[in-house]
């Protein structure tokens, strides 16, 4: 049974007879039917009833329904409004388009608009760089998905992933203070989405791809770095590249062992795991496995797609065949980009000494991290419920606020090996652990010390 | 010469003196040299110095550099930074993208972003209308050029034109409270303006196209509009159209004659111009007389593009041929889009008794507005500084807050004349007059009282 949880939360409002024990009558029946209160208001009192707003997490959507049921048990009670959380916080988006200048008269007119703004657009037509000081080209970036892999629940199409890339912006604000906007391309064709996102490039500083498809992402981003004058970042790549590389950087230091000494697997050849596998080698790890759903991959396996023969080129210095059991027995480090539960305790237990796990499937792990806990020295998943938590947010807002601020038209390796090492650095040697590799997305220094690091390496700057 | 302009307006920064006439010695240079000061602040006194600022209005670059010479002039006086308003209030743009739900621990995370956002992805999926409820779609539209037809500044590409889309965007937001965001297409090219407009339109509940120019911008127009399911305006035709309409019933009314009985002459057949004549011969004109360049449009003249084989069919019912100059004789009605000074007193004198003249041309009417007000009885233009402004800020904000708040799919004629009709009956029997024929863009009640009609209009409900 899942644990009751802040994404089910439901708002209930009722009345009830103003008895004694109203309150507590209510936040038993409540919690014995597994909720969790999180608010409760009395928002009015009078003529022997009280108005009650009472707030909590649920398992889900069956579960909020039986609480009401239950609720209605209550002697005297009257139901109001059942609000979900989620859905009210989502009602009419999550983004507004504010305006940072005043128009009160005439006067702010003709500065803001016409006839003020046309001496501002031809400066910018004298001098193109200037867009990036007189326009919102100074700090704004395109959240672009074409809506064919929308989180764990696959090819819902541009509008149902809508949310997704509004929160993604949300995010952007939050951390980096950032201006993203969500552009969610009403085409899944790999040319088409090339074309569209180089037509509405002028107007943005950076762009962030976003839950698309492998291998078409690839491509996509491929071309567009190659034919667009901005950086250009998949953030399911590169953003989990760079939170793996700095969260492996500090398991590392927490055991003792040394990246170019390291035997490491990696289960899963997709859009994350190959930008994972490829910024580890670029880090210095010299012996990498890979095992997707056909077992290891090495250069006699027959049938390897592109991006797959280069794996097999660059991995797997041993020779290695067999399946993912086969692979692990001796390694030191297990990476999963894959599917849940394809591993168990005992086949962590066959791998070497104080091993380092990060089984980052989601929402379900490559093994139970409880499990792998007995047999690994460091375990890290995708999850927040779990110590050690490889969340994207950690890297993407910074790396683009550091983009931005170097005025980069490009995003190279050296710009991630910068931010893995400056992320990694923020969780500072007293704090180091086992249980905190990685510090918590909340944590105030990581997006500037993410920032400054990619500024510099965009520069052309030694790290400091 | 021109007359100084907040356009060309700065703020002068320095140290003089602290005599007692020291104010009015830097006042007194400031307006000998033609400037008009707007602001004066002395931010600090002290050891026998003052502090100011000083905010002037100038003729332009030359006369703020020949302003800043004569305050050197002043005794003691030390001159600091000169800044161009225009420019400081474009700096870093104009817009930002704004969150607008809390993002503070974990919870709150987990209701905007993952994992609470896929219920909301799934529920979209399910029924797409929902995302007119749960994301941005409810309340933006894309502003969107190509930048071929910049202001009267010509074809200066996407990127130059961009502080012209926000200033856009800015004024949706002002006037409207609607989210608008630039999209400024680095082509040219029909069809993959059609194709990239189709690409980013699940975002949005609207296209406001913007400087597009003519003829593309007419085969622009008619392909979304069939091939999207969101209304889309092209504010440079249609705006204009429904100003237009609405000052000329209330001009109308204060000559005291009809729509389908006068003689109306109009100069241009570009993109406004057409569009202008479409919305007022659906509004009753029976006897309108087109001119461009090559003189007065009419079904025998040789080679006529498509749009004027159109005009001339619909157009000129008693046949004239000629020049503006002969068509304008006894017309009780000259609406001009088209260039600056190709008319003069005289030529307004032989029109009929009680004329109504729109020289909407910009920066320079069709005829002196002065000139034309000794023969004419009510004279409109595009420009600030005379009386019966002419500018669509009154028309396209109310226009897509009625079409929003109807989620409408599509825009129609019958939507426009709606919004006209409302736009004029803002102005009250008892305010209308021969120099108040249309409100001022800081009327309070035209913006809601056109969206509420086009909303009406929108949902095909009969006017109020």
């Amino acid at each position: 049974m899942p644990s009751a949880s802040v994404s089910y939360s439901v708002t209930i409002r009722l009345e009830l007879p103003a008895r004694p024990t109203a309150v507590s009558e209510l936040t038993t029946v409540m919690e014995h039917s597994g909720a969790i209160v999180t608010a409760l208001d009395v928002t009015a009192s009078g003529a022997g009833r009280l108005a009650v707003d009472v707030t909590a997490a649920t398992r889900g959507q069956e579960h909020a329904e039986e609480l009401v049921r239950s609720l209605r048990g209550l002697e005297g009670v009257e139901i109001g409004k059942v609000s979900d959380r989620v859905f009210l916080a989502h009602l009419g988006g999550k983004l507004e388009v504010r305006s940072k200048v005043p128009l009160r008269n005439r006067d702010d007119l003709s500065l803001a608009y016409t006839p003020g703004v046309a001496r501002v657009c031809e400066a910018i037509a004298a001098n193109p760089e200037d867009a990036r000081r007189l326009t919102i080209k100074r700090n704004t970036v395109a959240v672009v998905t074409d809506g064919s892999a929308v989180l764990g629940l696959g090819n819902l199409g541009p509008l149902a992933a809508l949310p997704v890339m509004e929160g993604k912006a949300v995010l952007f604000k939050r951390f980096a203070n950032v201006d993203a906007f969500p552009i969610c391309l009403d085409t899944q064709d790999t040319e088409e989405i090339i074309t569209a996102v180089k037509a509405i490039a002028p107007v943005f500083a950076g762009i962030n791809l976003e839950d698309i498809a492998a291998p078409r992402c690839f491509e996509v981003e491929r071309r567009l770095r190659e034919e667009l004058d901005i950086p250009v970042f998949h953030d399911d790549q590169h953003g989990t590249a760079i939170v793996v590389l700095a969260a492996l950087t500090n398991a590392l230091k927490v055991v003792g062992k040394d990246i170019g000494e390291v035997r490491l697997v990696m289960s899963g050849a997709g859009a994350a795991g190959t930008a994972v596998l490829k910024l580890l080698l670029a880090a210095g790890v010299r012996d990498a496995v890979v095992v997707d759903v056909d077992g290891i991959v090495h250069r006699d396996r027959a049938d390897l797609a592109p991006e797959l023969a280069w794996t097999a080129e660059h991995t797997n210095p041993r020779g290695l065949t067999g399946t993912l059991r086969d692979a692990i027995v001796d390694a030191e480090v297990f990476v999963g980009l894959s599917a849940g539960g394809i591993l168990d305790g005992d086949d962590i237990a066959t791998m070497a000494d104080d091993a380092i796990v990060f089984a980052l499937a989601n929402p379900v792990p490559e093994v139970d991290p409880a499990e792998a806990a007995e047999h690994a020295a460091v375990v890290a998943t995708g999850r927040s419920d779990f110590a050690n938590q490889i969340n994207n947010v950690l890297a993407f807002p910074g790396v683009f606020r550091g983009l931005i601020d170097a005025r980069s038209h490009t995003v190279d390796e050296a710009m991630l090996l910068a931010a893995a090492r400056a992320l990694a650095d923020t969780v500072h040697p007293d704090e180091l652990n086992a249980t905190y590799i990685v510090p918590s997305v909340f944590h105030a220094e990581s997006t500037t010390a993410v920032a400054a690091a990619v500024e510099r390496a965009a520069k052309g700057e030694p790290p400091t």
